[in-house]
């Protein structure tokens, strides 16, 4: 079986868990001279001079920023700062986007993780409870409305949001459509949140409805991937439709059509005659398509 | 190809996005005399003589209450009243998990998606980002933080936290393993959030490394569920490992173990010389076990 590893899936570092809810631990892995700090700017990465992330020292920190614990890389603790930054919107930056997708795979995934965590803090740090302040807690893996400071004592955890990331194929055709926001001639498989009460197979099967206005069948799961823009966890998959006459939601998509193989062949190849530009590869929407393609052989 | 529908996932009402987002169809479908309002008992469903969800009409709504647009049944508008119930911990109720279990499949869903949004509007009517007091919006598939009352302007949208769970199998046995509050002799598959910044393969790698203290490859996606206590996509999976020698974590996991084909079938079967008992039918580690029978043969 060939496992798709799409861009951010290929975390390898120990997460470290019991070392994140055990205090004295904890302590002892900030303290220890040889802890590492991963340099972000805002919620940016730093590049080192062979275009990998950038690490200090722990000790480097401000004293006034919590730590987080992204995990142990064998006996060293690794650490980001809690420095506040937080996204305004949907982060749109190709550039950024290229250059992480040119990271070892370890490494992209520890930038998700920090990125997805930092911004979490930043934009959480009243408690959605009651209002009060919150505090960091579990080496940046919760936030605690502490009842000695009149809080509730409610404990928030980072949110991760399921998002169905879908082909639908139709006479050997796939769909794909653009967002208005796209660069032009860029299409992508479609996609949209997972809703409360809701299987990834019914969000597939409501988003195409929604956005395309067409009905699918057998929804198949292909691969999946963090997305830290800003906490989306994407989760790819193919299906099938009988009849390829298309409703647009214009609001959500500015035009959609249907993709022989031939077309998307090229489109991937990154061809000048193409009829449309693929998804770059860091996209799962790229592995999809590779996949299809593949499938088809 | 055979899907698997867990409880909860057979959701089947137009969501209706295209009301929920327009304020004027909104005030429209509430108006309309044939509004159906789901009958709810604070988190709990209430049921009809014949074990049905009970239905009310929307103009019997506190006036207090914000409304949740549930969708459209047909021509129906459907909806639940946002009545500030909350959930204190983790539902732990047998008996309310079986009457659901009974449900029909769409009935079901409709259920998962009113308690799941009745609970976290009680749970988050405080803005995370500034701390201001928010309002329900869109139907009820949203808060806002409003600027025009000293707010943020900062939107929030409804949780859906995905969990992994998964089956490990080693030399033709499966792995399961009981949690402290489990009743007696249960066993079920192992489970846990996952985090940002991971793949869900890379969270059933990892729980089941941190939990059982075994390194699985092969992770192949099953079926999921929506689990609306409080709202949590289950995402279930199979994976291999070579080695069975396990490690509990046991802040987690109170026993593990692994069990054969015929040991599955007896306990699947209720047999009260099983040596474990099984998963109920509603939760998706019984399809998951049941998906695993059914390969074997």
């Amino acid at each position: 079986m060939n496992q798709i590893v799409p861009a951010f899936a290929g975390g390898t570092m120990d997460r470290a868990d019991q070392v994140r809810v055990d205090p004295e631990k904890l302590r002892a892995a900030m303290m220890k001279p040889s802890a590492r700090l991963l340099k972000l700017d805002g919620l940016n990465p730093v590049f080192d001079d062979i275009g990998e992330l950038a690490w200090g020292a722990a000790y480097e920190a401000s004293p006034d920023n919590d730590l987080l614990l992204l995990g142990m890389d064998g006996e060293t603790p690794c650490f980001a700062e809690l420095n506040g930054a937080g996204s305004a919107g949907p982060a749109a930056d190709p550039h950024l986007w290229q250059a992480l997708g040119a990271l070892p795979p370890d490494q992209a995934a520890i930038y998700a993780t920090a990125r997805s965590l930092v911004d979490w803090h930043a934009r959480h740090r009243y408690c959605a409870n009651c209002g009060r302040e919150t505090i960091s807690r579990k080496g940046g893996w919760a936030r605690h409305c502490d009842k000695d400071e009149d809080g509730c004592g409610a404990e928030h955890f980072p949110r991760t949001d399921p998002v169905a990331i879908m082909l639908a194929e139709c006479e050997g055709k796939v769909l794909m459509g653009r967002q208005p926001m796209f660069p032009p001639k860029r299409f992508s498989a479609l996609a949209g949140f997972i809703e409360p009460g809701e299987s990834i197979e019914g969000g597939v099967k409501r988003e195409l409805w929604e956005e395309a206005g067409i009905k699918v069948r057998d929804i198949r799961y292909v691969a999946s991937q963090p997305w830290p823009f800003p906490s989306s966890l994407m989760i790819a998959c193919t299906s099938r439709t009988d009849d390829p006459e298309l409703t647009l939601d214009t609001t959500e998509i500015e035009e959609a059509a249907w993709f022989s193989l031939d077309e998307v062949k090229s489109a991937m190849n990154g061809d000048d005659s193409a009829p449309f530009i693929a998804p770059p590869p860091f996209a799962i929407a790229h592995d999809l398509l590779k996949n299809w393609m593949d499938e088809q052989e």
